[in-house]
């Protein structure tokens, strides 16, 4: 079939194309393939001549267009990384880092043969949601530093779907999400619970229901949401699909190694990914199954920076297992509620904000934002929430204030401490392509008056 | 090494890791390991105590770090893809799809085996321009539709370079790529002309001089400007790098058909890759070369959506090469220069901005942004053009005027027509992360309230 060409002696020329994608010049060898690029251009072209006859033969055989339009066929159309780096930079194949905006960032320096190995992870993850080879994977979430989008791109692709690397975090983005979604129907879909939700907000503005994009799996990570079930259940609602949480840290990845499976009942801890161990904060103590603790990872199959028992600092509570879809690894049931230092504490009480999350976003009449205020007067904690009642009860002043007033009684039930409840209109809060940010801490304002004074 | 986990069944269970990257469960398989997913909890704890201490070994021989560390360990730390694909929807790995706003987007379906052609011609290119195996390349250019950041990546991995994905378009960051280049100091930068001037702008207001980057070879595609001599000129003065341009249409994906190398010159149509035809506009004949005309495209290593003969719509002027690097391909000396609906023509001559880009770019005292105006009084057109002055003459009056004076001479003298120049302060424009657009038609809102009236 390619005879003439190896006849030519051009490189790896043959039809279809195959290469082998392990080879390398030599460094000081100027040419990738000396013979195809340096040949006597007359004898390239006969080459060329005989391979446009293939495609055009290929095309026309398989494809109804170019049957349809032969002829005519024009057509428009040390630094830097540290010194826990285990392997040469050479093997190094992709950079990412923390995407804070102070000090000096962290740079993750993966190898290539660690890139392969969290690919397969995380497609094992996922295909225990029941992604299967043959389904498109639409990945709605920056890609920068962030790891969430990249490993769940690496995955998507072992696992041989089709990925749909749509990104995030662009002006004017979101619209064509939707336009893109509706447009495309892919078979899951993976991004932040809040960006989740800022879609079908979209969607639903623009005349498009998001239950049409035919979604069948939502799987998440960047923040508790999926894991809340309020939370999990508007998504539930809006789209119709089936949605996974699992997500541990980017130093992690893959940080797939919290994943829910098919059977739900919370993320699983796969332990012969990472390792994690869930302890009491203060004294790193393995906490027994049934307790609440951090948790604490350790890389299996890292060989460019592996982390051996990273303290995560966030917050969960664990149980042994096994779960519903058969796998026996320890379930974290709640998923990741919080970060220890995310807590904040109010007239003795210890509060999580994920757990006014669940409160708010359980209201019938939840407008889909809020946001969370403390301040001090006279030396005394006072907790506000601004709610966003939705478009049902709007107008209806009664039934705002009747709203407010259930969101108090189940906030004060649920914490333990008064909190005061502000209905606010729809839209009154910004929307995130990426991860939510609801607390407003005033006394931090307080306390530095104080200092200064 | 690993014989305790093989007599426990567990698939493909080693230190380092290693996996069959080409095993696939069959579909109605709930399990990626059925027996690791599914095994004795207490069996599998005791394979990952000494999977641990294999890497904790590991890591104590090969990293600093842990040496010091050790112990305690704790650390913080059809539709929908039109009927020209030739390949089954199960082999797409890859969707992108055009970024319009209007209209329903074309979507761009990428087979496994392609994906892999794609990397390995990308690689093929960078190669050309120098790009080597342990290079860092850091990528300042959108990932979401945009082919150009896709591709780049495809062919950094291919050439095991180390990839550095740090996207663009998201608010803020550009302050953060100052910061990671001036950390990461990589060997290669690829974007569009438009953002490295930005960044370059950027940096300086930071106190950062972009030479301290270290970069040696930055390569561009997705709009003319690095091969317009005055734009080719700043950014090598800003970085102190080489320049290369390169880059044909998303649709030819590997777009670096159209690739400059060491020996500079204009770029090189890499036939072997993609076969390049340049045509007459209008009669869409070929044009000899030394002719002007228009790019059409054959794919020769693509088999889901091949594309034969596509005419861009794109200008350039083509030479028979060799060129200076002894490849013999034929060569675009000034590259593509602009869109044949770019063109627009004030009283009778026809005029590309590009050519004004590359006046005004010329000049001494350019302030790095212009703005082209076309509009019309008493059915006469008229040509002005806002252009930013530098900081060297600001509050210079005298200075700014001669700056106008000559930037209009030179202006007449390429254009053969007469162009107002307005001199306006620095940074009166927006600068983009993307692609510049900077005609501004208002001969367009006459006709329509021609039209209305």
């Amino acid at each position: 079939m390619t005879k003439p060409q190896v006849a030519l002696g051009m490189e790896q020329w043959c039809w279809p194309p195959a290469f082998d994608e392990g080879r390398l010049p030599s460094p000081d060898q100027p040419y990738w393939f000396p013979r195809r690029e340096t040949m006597d251009p007359q004898q390239r072209n006969e080459a060329v001549l005989q391979r446009i006859r293939e495609v055009m033969g290929y095309a026309y055989e398989r494809a109804p267009f170019y049957r349809d339009k032969w002829m005519p066929a024009s057509q428009e159309a040390c630094p830097p990384f540290g010194d826990y780096l285990c392997v040469g930079p050479e093997e190094v194949a992709r950079l990412h880092g923390t995407s804070g905006t102070t000090g000096r960032p962290t740079a993750f320096a993966i190898s290539r043969q660690d890139w392969r190995s969290i690919a397969e992870a995380q497609a094992r993850v996922m295909w225990g949601m029941g992604v299967r080879p043959g389904d498109t994977v639409f990945i709605g979430a920056v890609f920068s530093l962030y790891m969430g989008s990249w490993g769940a791109l690496a995955g998507a692709e072992r696992l041989c779907t089709t990925a749909f690397p749509f990104g995030a975090g662009v002006a004017g983005q979101t619209a064509r999400a939707v336009n893109w979604l509706a447009q495309m129907r892919p078979d899951a879909f993976y991004g932040t619970p809040s960006y989740a939700l800022r879609i079908s907000e979209v969607a639903q503005e623009m005349g498009t229901d998001p239950r049409d994009f035919g979604l069948r799996i939502m799987f998440f990570s960047g923040e508790p949401g999926a894991s809340i079930p309020a939370v999990r259940r508007q998504i539930e609602l809006a789209y119709g699909a089936e949605v996974f949480d699992c997500g541990s840290m980017a130093e992690m990845t893959p940080w797939m190694n919290l994943g829910e499976t098919s059977g739900h009942g919370g993320m699983l801890c796969w332990q012969d990914i990472i390792y994690t161990e869930v302890v009491d904060p203060t004294t790193h103590r393995l906490v027994p199954f049934g307790g609440e603790g951090t948790p604490v990872y350790t890389h299996l199959e890292r060989t460019s920076q592996p982390m051996i028992r990273l303290l995560s600092g966030d917050l969960t509570s664990w149980e042994s297992g096994p779960s519903a879809c058969g796998r026996t690894y320890p379930v974290l049931p709640r998923g990741i509620y919080g970060r220890i230092d995310d807590m904040f504490i109010v007239r003795g009480e210890n509060i999580y904000p994920s757990a006014i999350d669940e409160v708010v976003a359980s209201l019938a009449a939840y407008g889909g934002e809020h946001r969370i205020i403390i301040s001090r007067t006279d030396a005394m904690d006072a907790l506000a929430v601004q709610v966003e009642y939705g478009r049902a009860v709007a107008g209806d002043e009664q039934a705002i204030a009747a709203f407010g007033a259930t969101a108090e009684k189940a906030l004060q039930t649920v914490l333990g401490v008064r909190a005061k409840v502000v209905p606010v209109p729809p839209r009154t809060f910004e929307r995130t392509d990426f991860k939510a940010r609801r607390v407003i801490d005033e006394r931090d304002l307080f306390r530095s008056l104080v200092d200064v004074t």
